[in-house]
């Protein structure tokens, strides 16, 4: 007979799960991971560490007896109803006091529902997002649990061994308990949006260098490479700088020219918008990454388009290493304003749908292991910790006095993109952006004008109290 | 006893509805109207014009029993969950082949269920957009009707009669059947989506000319005057001329200088956005409308910033009529690209959600009594009568020469505005989106390829078929 001899089990082991387990191996925990896919449990062993302990096995019932009490399961599976029903299958083998981890991309309002569905139940349920692709799974990811506090407290110790960290050596774990209810899906929902805004941002910056500067993939990697060891340096421009040096394995190309410009995204970007939409609070530079990824799409309308309209983009003939420094100081601002959008939604979702966030620690844990870790992620993590309730980082006057310098650039940029036909729908957005909020005074009163002509939808005034309405 | 001898009745006797009614009652028709508030039961009678048939029942039996059959009730009530209880309270009382409308702004899913709750009553179910405004409902609206088709041929009489007439002494009416299921709804809905986007449109133009070019109200008043009357004309142009005339009621100012620059919003442009996003296809710049509205609801954040940030506007000293021209063409180029990105979206969620959408009909029954009825939509309608299959009004040859020409001020307006510091989030995303539509290349393999090495979520290449993954 099977003693109970594990410290934690895995639900699914794709490529993220088998990782993850993979690394609490490695950090000396005995591990045991399921799938019902036999391959992936046959194989799952030969990954691990000489002398860890991981098991895979091919029934649930299997692994959970074999998992010490409280039993702490983890699921890596795809969003979406394969999430109930994997909870369903896996409650009547549970006791009192087992916890349940979700830690894939679920939509906030799946985690609560399921929340509301296991109150009763007696297990722990905890909402987790986990960033840091298949590598940062492996040796170290952000992230970003929610819900249950006294399952967090029972999951740190571990959590905290298999989080990246930051600031050798303290080394800091990239791992906080991100608020109630679904809090920690929340978190990793606006982590993915404002990925998404950056590599639009960056890939606007890329189209600049290739079609109006015509710079060459070694030039490009040389940029990029030395943007990633300046100021500005992030995970993102890291690999985006490796990327231009691929070969590709068919041709004699560098592979990222052979790539098909049609993107792909799996909806967090997309629930980023449009739960931005439903709170409000404005994220004009994430919805535009959405979009131009759905506008990828339609390649042959753009095609066509480019046959009828034939843009002649302007080139840059002179001035190539001026541009280039505009470019990036544009960059910079630009994701500057992509973190504040991002940040000021989960400002504003903490305190409507009532998570508490701790903006502060998301900054914090934000700063390794994930897909959007950044040097400026150690300048939020100073603002919020003096100043925690911040509406805004632009408000932050450090981020200011730098934003203030970048944005002479991003101006620049936004105008020479618009003369030189290159679309530049992220830095422009994040441009617009950072100008409407720095507008005490909008033209938004010609809107209410409007409305209150059109469909007597009334007005509020600039001096007095009240909702008014006109016979226009 | 009474008789049944009126033709159509009238759920809900706010303005919209009481109007609508007054309109069929002046053409003749016998018309009865409900409420559940009595004032507004018995002050109906009083608009309506000397010698037609108008009469208020304070309850819904009472306006049952008198209607003629097939019965034609409409109801005019708040969307969401009162549209299902009035459908409740009314349908026991409905016989065989009775027709009830939805002419409320319901989000088109709950239509669908509405459709699919009503398949096995034998009543006829249509889902409605009308739009036109108090005035509009009273002398004729834009009316879009979809779902069941045998309802539609009952009520296409009334309807044609009561709606918007366009090029006189034709008087095309201004109703067509807009598709299967909710089509009626989901046309409507893009419609205010668009009307969103050229609202946000004319307030960045009027930001520009009021904040960098300086202009007073009259000024104002004679440039919009003067655009609504030349080859842009349309009734958002015509009403904000006007509006920048009106005298305020408290102060010697203006009243437009003394509305709060605060936006309100129904909800219809945020679906069109979210809904974009799900089909999806990119709206940007009715997003933007979106986001800005938004974002003027946080006064304090933006007034912080700008003692923060201390922007200066950039004044225009001279060439102000120059730049007013500019203004001009850039806001008739970024208007047809609003439009296009709506006309797009019908296109294509026609498809998606099987509705059969004919976009030539839209265009025509949007050029009278609608929002944003305009000279373009003459051109749209002959674009879509030629090809009613057109995927973007943008691929239309007569409206791409149109557009070649007026998008060169939209690229000196934007860099203007990026220079001045004035925010043109709305006329930006417009010419982004454009550029970007132009691009039969776009930088979107870059996000692929990031995609790829992070998270391994493959990419297609330009040459050979098949989906691919590389250990970046």
């Amino acid at each position: 007979m099977e003693t109970a001899s594990f410290d934690f089990g895995m639900i699914g082991l794709g490529v993220m799960g088998r990782n993850l387990l993979l690394n609490m191996a490695d950090h000396g925990y005995n591990t045991i991971g399921f799938d019902k896919d036999p391959a992936k449990v046959s194989s799952l062993e030969s990954f691990a560490s000489p002398g860890t302990t991981v098991k895979g096995v091919n029934t649930l019932p299997e692994m959970v007896k074999q998992l010490k009490r409280p039993r702490k399961l983890m699921m890596l599976v795809p969003a979406g109803p394969i999430v109930d029903q994997v909870i369903n299958e896996v409650l009547p083998l549970l006791e009192e006091g087992d916890i349940i981890i979700d830690g894939g991309n679920s939509h906030y309002t799946d985690t609560l529902n399921r929340i509301k569905f296991l109150q009763d139940k007696k297990v722990h349920f905890v909402g987790m997002g986990v960033s840091g692709g298949e590598h940062g799974a492996r040796t170290g990811p952000s992230i970003m649990p929610g819900g249950d506090v006294e399952a967090w407290h029972e999951l740190k110790p571990i959590l905290e061994a298999v989080s990246a960290k930051v600031n050798p050596p303290k080394n800091e774990p990239c791992v906080a308990y991100m608020g109630k209810g679904a809090a920690g899906h929340y978190v990793k929902m606006v982590h993915n949006g404002i990925e998404y805004a950056i590599m639009q941002l960056i890939s606007e910056v890329y189209d600049v260098m290739k079609r109006s500067l015509e710079l060459t993939n070694d030039e490009l990697h040389e940029i990029f490479k030395k943007w990633t060891e300046g100021e500005m340096s992030s995970f993102l421009l890291e690999i985006t700088s490796e990327i231009f040096l691929k070969k590709d394995e068919f041709t004699n190309n560098r592979l990222v020219d052979m790539i098909l410009d049609k993107a792909g995204s799996k909806g967090t970007g997309k629930w980023t918008s449009q739960d931005a939409m439903d709170l409000p609070i404005p994220v004009p530079t994430i919805d535009t990454a959405v979009s131009l990824r759905d506008l990828s799409v339609y390649k042959e309308d753009r095609a066509a388009a480019e046959a009828l309209y034939k843009p002649k983009i302007k080139l840059a003939t002179k001035n190539k290493d001026r541009i280039a420094g505009q470019l990036h100081d544009s960059l910079f601002a630009a994701t500057i304003i992509c973190y504040a959008q991002g940040l000021s939604m989960l400002h504003k979702a903490s305190a409507e749908l009532n998570m508490e966030i701790p903006l502060k620690d998301v900054v914090r844990i934000w700063r390794g292991g994930c897909i959007i870790r950044s040097s400026l992620l150690e300048l939020f993590t100073f603002a919020f910790k003096k100043d925690p309730r911040l509406s805004s980082i632009l408000l932050h006057k450090k981020t200011a006095s730098l934003l203030k310098k970048k944005v002479i650039a991003l101006r620049r940029v936004v105008s020479l993109c618009a003369s030189a036909k290159v679309p530049a729908a992220g830095l422009a957005s994040a441009l617009s952006y950072f100008d409407a909020f720095c507008s005490g005074k909008l033209p938004t009163n010609l809107i209410q004008a409007q409305r209150d002509y059109f469909g007597a939808h009334t007005y509020q005034r600039i001096d007095k109290e009240g909702i008014f309405h006109t016979e226009w």
